[in-house]
């Protein structure tokens, strides 16, 4: 993850929340989870800066989309005990890899918040279309 | 936000308290989350001073009553990762709009905790009616 | 420690600090280091929510004020390793006795942050007044 | 505060660092404190995305630059106490004044990590100078 990138996957990001009327945070992290960018539109929520991070760090942290711990989460669900102050487990935040198939290394990841959850997922998968085609 | 409104807030709280019967602390929040004003009536629990103030930054943060988190945060709802140490999602917490309209910016908000969560609720929202005819 | 008096209290740190021309945020605990009331001045400090409450617990909890805790807590100093997290051991705390001397139980607290130092405390000392003659 | 705005703050710091060959992280945020934008140069360290927007939020809590509360917070200073996990009191972080003068609001703040003190504040200075010639 490189800064540059990082900041056309904001923009990206940003970008299709302005499609969907969506007001946004945007988060990208290198491989340790550590923040490389973040940008929160104008009017976005102040849960942004908690949640999109949160997002993009639990993506990394766990090689998969939020959206799947989401799932996974759910009563009765494998990681029912996951979520808490460390993992944010909504929809919205998703690994980057090094390679296009998931044998490659988790290079980073990207999350979104302020939008539906579906917006969220949208805005972060437009970011992670710049990562892909880098 | 300011004190002599989040006062006036805090009594009309109180005020509806005392006619259910409950015995509640209430906070008021400003537009970053930040505390402006807080009151416990005697008796009231321990737990008001973090959930009070909990639930009314949620509701800022998230821009929802803290009681829409609430349905959203059952186990398979869309946001059922989210609470922890940050957010509170419990019913009783109030964003307070600049605008009657919900297109405004949130200016505040408000949140309660001592009594049911049907009593939080009404003493938020006697809290916010102040706000409304401010 | 009842709400009555905690808002007493506050008004007469406002008023002081008025005198003063400095803005703070003033918090009155119980005997139990929790919350009773909270007021923050127009204008004040987003470090206020943080700190006033902060002093006041820790002024009850070590059942000294504050300001003895800023002595204490230098270098080489008794409790060197006291502050952190819990401890806000700057001036601006005082405990508040149940009796006149200081044979008696801590009734609960007052901290004021917002000005210097010295306004902290000329602040709290104003509110502490009004406990002692209740 | 507004994105555009603080975008172009974070390319100042940014550029700013290039000339004095720091590799660097840069934090802007409102005047709650919460994080609008935020870049880390390639290579900075990971601590960067604990203390710049540690360090604007510092700065906008308190209203000062941290390097004064460097100073304030120094063995036998007034403010000894303060630092911990919420106040990052390294010099690098400035709030933002709504007025050229001091008698202004705090609009937001700017926070830089990753060179030397000096450098840190002189990142954040370019910063601010994008503010004060909005």
């Amino acid at each position: 993850m490189d800064l540059e990138l990082a900041l056309r996957m904001c923009e990206a990001a940003v970008k299709q929340a302005g499609r969907e009327g969506a007001k946004i945070a945007v988060a990208v992290v290198d491989d340790g989870g550590h923040l490389v960018a973040f940008q929160r539109m104008d009017g976005a929520a102040i849960a942004g800066p908690v949640l999109a991070p949160g997002k993009a760090y639990t993506s990394v942290a766990n090689r998969v989309p939020t959206a799947v711990l989401a799932d996974l989460t759910k009563p009765g669900g494998e990681l029912a005990g996951l979520p808490g102050d460390r993992f944010v487990c909504l929809g919205g935040g998703l690994p980057l890899w090094s390679d296009q198939g998931e044998n490659g290394r988790v290079a980073g990841g990207v999350g979104v918040s302020g939008g539906t959850v579906a917006q969220d997922v949208s805005c972060a998968e437009a970011a992670a279309l710049v990562w892909r085609t880098r």
